[in-house]
């Protein structure tokens, strides 16, 4: 047996390892592999964005070095839903991995051919599968791996779990999910078929821990449908909606909510079109009416318009805050107007939604929102779902997931509050190797995890001690001083974010430099202590006359 | 009549003008200026804390041009209650205003000498004067206002609204409040005082609209007081409690709980010792049992320990921060313990208090916080509250304050939906003049207001150009380009935040800028023309193969 045909942890029982890569203990970048022996199988693999630690980065992706490290073991890839979570990381982990099978159902494909497209990735380069959840789809991955794909309701159509068959048992996997008992596109999630596999025996179920803190049910989409017509119904001027663009399901009931009140929509938004054209030309959305651009809505009245727009999270280029800010090239907000927010902002874009809701007030618009307006919910289960979800399955073993501990500890209290609660759970982490037979469930190992960080063009190339410079300059700005010792000794000081430009602080820190400097020609040290000796003596200069410390960049040329 | 003694609109004819230079149309910095013919008063000296985009800023305090411009005019000032929002830039303010009568109540003012203390301005400094909101406190300041401060809940005793009588007519000033019925300390609300002042006339009310967009009720201390107990009582372990340390009432409160469930407390954190310190020393708290150190308690059981400690908003350096992530010198928490977090995150605090509760739950220990239990409750009255005191004022104009635009708006809205609503609301800035006369309300000019930025020793030193560097330079990084001249041109290169430590990138960047200076030379170009060039040739290269746009400086050394 060679090493690559051993378990991850080295022994050769037979026994299946599920090693969550992203998505465990956060919510995001959602990739989980399996292996048994010497075959790995691979679910999702999805983007995180940044939180505000992480300044200047556009995307974080997750580390798959276990995979690329045992890239001759992969033997296929299963994809639950279109959300960026968990496919947003497909451009740039498909390419580093060898060409093998991806299933998932068709709307999800048609968002990762999208993605990929624009990343100028070919259909040909890789090895797309579809599955239909309609037909029970099941798929063999390997020798060892077979997948029952389970239809799950969520935010956008196509969303599924799936169960798992292995030699040492069954695992269930939920994928995100609620249990919407009034689903928009009417396809329930497949209790029947949870309850079934509970009954064979569910060795280890992993679940969506997202609203394990929230009492009771997550709102049915119809609700929010229905609030939300009452809503529209009630404007008499122009209609501004925002939401997620992936949430096709909210898209979907818009329009028809515009084809019942007699309002004809706009689409506006680089990702709310993207959304809509894949999801129409794959049959997942439709339009009762043709959509109209803002150029035509200059024939209709404004309580004949409803405009479905990007800037649910206050992301500053996107069409509600151009709207908010006056920067919109075509359209301009003005009294009598409704922006209806369907949606909450996501933890860390508080302020930035904030702000354009303020903004929105300022200009006179009426302003319609969570709590005060019933108008978004959740894609993601609350309590008595998940508890729903453990009772069927019964688990020997569990494991929650799509959660930051907070989330998989609540999780897992509920679990032991119920009925028949698991034998064990463990509130595992990114890159723990989890060691599951019919009798064991434990963490025996760990391989690599972790972020790597998407900044313009760069994948990789900024780590924890740039993002800290970065970090530091915010704070406190940069002093760079430039010493040039010949012909006579002399010194520059240069500043950004420090203090307003102030010639007489400039002056004085030039002297002190230059002091230091002239101390240590005179006593013929090396330029590198030449260069310390300038930095010590800027550093504590500046803090005791400013209380502050920038981050100083002493450098001299000789 | 000289400049000096005429209203700030120019205009002779006898008014107010109500001037709110911070407070309004944000929550933060409260100071508003009245002035009739030649005399100006003041209410309150806040300060506010950044926003994410402040970066680096520990503090804003409100733009007083405007007083110091009219120095002489300014009879007095009043205090409403000792909160950082309203207290806070006093040591900023007084210093740089003559020395005036400040009227406040005692818990207010030994706050206020604290903070004074602490900048060394004595006593002797400034006139504090108190009042005693038990007798119904009336002052007179210069010849024009008339001020009886009327009594009114909020979280920090000694709280007071007023009412400011003029030769135009009467100003309410609810001051911070909820309406709480069953206070820490037993002191209610005079709704009875603004019942009869809405008798004899209100002309003017300005009121809180912190919770205008929450209907109903806010939650009564007691009722918070007694969720706490119950949570505390079932504890087996040692408990750790924090809220605002400015929360005197919460604070109170859960020291009687100690005594009842027979637990000693420790306090822990700088200015939740400081605020205790002041209001025991003024007999505004009570400790039943004497305070203990984390020393003492070692002889103690767990069960039989409660801290009380800093770190309700996840601020790094706090107690509960430190205790969170293993930093405190003296405590580490253990399995067993409780956190109770007694607060909610101010918004833009969120991503700080999720770090601090996740890593509690990772370290085992039980964590209690809202919404989850009903442990805090907003010092500020929600929509029934709001109504109750317009409905009690019946003020012919309207002026919500202390709010963001969406909080004063719904305010606002609320005010139409009374039987008896106001003629005419405002919406009002900062910087608003708001001319009041029997009959007309309008805002008929601007002064200057905003925001001053504190940051080290510096006050108002950095302006927003500044904080754009920084804000440029936390996204991008930052890139230094040194070029010497002689005797053979060359360039150094140093980033910071840019991308990792890359010397293929560093050469290539060296050589094209190199390449710009030669030509420049060759051409005989100015010293500005060949840094230029250099900048630009840097700054296209860079966006080419890095997609960046880091902050550039070039320098030149001839």
């Amino acid at each position: 047996m060679t090493q690559d045909n051993k378990a991850q942890d080295g022994s050769a029982a037979p026994h299946l390892e599920v090693m969550p890569l992203g998505g465990m203990g956060e919510i995001g970048k959602n990739i989980t592999a399996y292996r048994y022996a010497d075959e790995i199988m691979v679910v999702d693999g999805g983007l995180a964005f940044p939180d505000s630690h992480q300044m200047g980065i556009d995307l974080i992706i997750p580390r798959i070095d276990y995979l690329q490290q045992h890239a001759g073991l992969i033997k296929g890839m299963i994809l639950t839903h279109g959300h960026e979570d968990h496919i947003g990381g497909l451009p740039y982990i498909l390419p580093r991995l060898p060409k093998i099978p991806v299933y998932g159902a068709p709307l999800t494909l048609g968002l990762v051919r999208e993605k990929l497209a624009e990343f100028g990735i070919k259909d040909a380069d890789v090895d797309l599968r579809e599955i239909d959840l309609d037909q029970g789809a099941r798929v063999r991955i390997g020798r060892h791996f077979n997948i029952e794909f389970i239809r799950m309701t969520h935010s956008i159509p196509d969303n599924a779990g799936y169960i798992l068959t292995t030699p040492v048992g069954r695992v269930l996997h939920t994928g995100d999910f609620k249990l919407d008992e009034e689903p928009s596109d009417g396809k329930l999630s497949d209790l029947a078929r949870i309850e079934q596999a509970g009954k064979e025996g569910v060795l280890l179920l992993i679940s969506d821990s997202t609203n394990a803190e929230r009492p009771g049910r997550t709102v049915s989409e119809a609700e929010v449908e229905r609030n939300l017509e009452d809503v529209i119904r009630n404007c008499k001027g122009r209609v501004f909606m925002t939401t997620f663009a992936s949430n096709v399901h909210r898209i979907q009931n818009t329009l028809n909510i515009a084809h019942r009140v007699g309002r004809r929509v706009v689409m506006e938004g680089r990702s709310m079109l993207k959304y809509a054209q894949v999801a129409t030309q794959l049959g997942y959305m439709t339009a009762p009416d043709p959509f109209l651009t803002s150029e035509d809505v200059g024939q209709l009245q404004d309580q004949q318009i409803l405009f479905v727009c990007t800037g649910s999270q206050g992301q500053p280029m996107s069409v509600l805050s151009r709207l908010a800010f006056g920067n919109h090239a075509k359209i301009a907000l003005r009294r009598g107007d409704t922006v209806i927010l369907s949606s909450n902002p996501i933890p860390g874009n508080e302020e930035a939604v904030n702000l354009v809701i303020n903004r929105l007030y300022e200009i006179g618009v009426d302003v319609v929102y969570p709590p005060t307006y019933r108008v978004h919910a959740s894609g993601h289960g609350s309590q008595e779902e998940l508890a729903t979800v453990l009772n069927l399955a019964r688990p020997k073993f569990f494991l929650p997931w799509h959660g930051e501990p907070r989330h998989q500890i609540n999780h897992a209290r509920l679990a032991q509050t119920l009925p028949r609660p698991p034998k064990r759970t463990l509130i595992a982490k990114n890159g723990d190797v989890v060691k599951l037979t019919a009798d064991e469930f434990k963490v025996t190992g760990t391989v690599p995890a972790g972020a790597v960080y998407v900044d313009g063009l760069g994948v990789g190339d900024i780590g924890d001690d740039v993002l800290l410079d970065r970090v530091n300059m915010s704070q406190e700005g940069i002093l760079i001083m430039t010493a040039v010792l010949h012909p006579t000794p002399h010194v520059e000081v240069v500043s950004r974010g420090f203090v307003r430009a102030n010639r007489d602080l400039d002056n004085q820190i030039r002297k002190v430099a230059l002091e230091s400097i002239e101390t240590g020609m005179r006593e013929k040290k090396r330029l590198e202590d030449v260069r310390d000796d300038m930095y010590g003596a800027v550093r504590r200069f500046v803090r005791k006359v400013t209380g502050r410390n920038p981050v100083l960049i002493p450098m001299i040329v000789d």
